[in-house]
């Protein structure tokens, strides 16, 4: 069945074997994280060119906080860095995907495994939020301090 | 270690059972839908507020295409419909994660399982790409013809 064979031309976008990350206007790339063991995900971030290289050469995660407008290595104030095991991206390069092993079992800055930890489902009166995963790994205030970023 | 409990107050954005979806300056929040059987990501895609819910509403996946600037519903072209069997929200409600069951066995326009079907690595001159999920679940040619639109 298939038809077409990768690697018709190496800087083809979705066929090619050249990185060419399509970062947006504000020079940021969507990055979806998950556990390289239980493929659950564990954040979505972004990622600005420094991010993504410093990822690839170093094996730890580096995001670009919106909020702080800064570079960020995950795990600098909590210790509870990611260690990647395979980088993806996607068809038309505007996504990455990193599979880690998540340093303290938690990504969240809530202190929980993941940032999903609330699942949607439909109610009476329009979507209501559940607790699916509410158990905190760590406890973010003695971790970041009560008046720390609460975020890395 | 736990020491704050959830729902202390029921629309606080973090920590509360309300759901309030922080879409972007363009309506959009961003999506990232893995299989729910495997834990593989599949996609990254974008809803507006109309697609996240028929999203909850229908038990299907709408998202919004950007290129098409359009409300789109996943497999409306191929039938490769995704049947959604959870659906959860980040921390800050900034991002959706879609477990889903793929109808097809292909979620990208190319035919293939995911549309991360390429790795990233360090290189000698830099980052290359290495096709690690190549194989073609379908042919987009015949799904979606020559000149179609090569996403849904």
């Amino acid at each position: 069945m298939p038809t077409k064979t990768p690697e018709k031309n190496s800087d083809d976008l979705e066929e090619g074997v050249v990185l060419r990350p399509r970062f947006d206007a504000s020079g940021l790339i969507t990055c979806v994280t998950s556990d390289a063991a239980s493929g659950e995900v564990l954040m979505v971030a972004h990622m600005n060119a420094e991010a993504l290289q410093k990822t690839v050469e170093s094996g730890e995660a580096w995001y670009f906080s919106r909020s702080r407008k800064a570079l960020w290595r995950k795990g600098e104030t909590s210790g509870h860095v990611q260690r990647v095991r395979e980088i993806r991206i996607d068809c038309d390069q505007d996504a990455v995907w990193l599979r880690v092993e998540q340093a303290g079992g938690a990504a969240c800055h809530t202190g929980r495994r993941s940032c999903f930890y609330r699942a949607v489902e439909p109610g009476q009166t329009g979507a209501k939020l559940t607790f699916v995963e509410a158990e905190r790994v760590f406890d973010p205030d003695a971790v970041y301090g009560k008046h720390g970023h609460a975020q890395d």
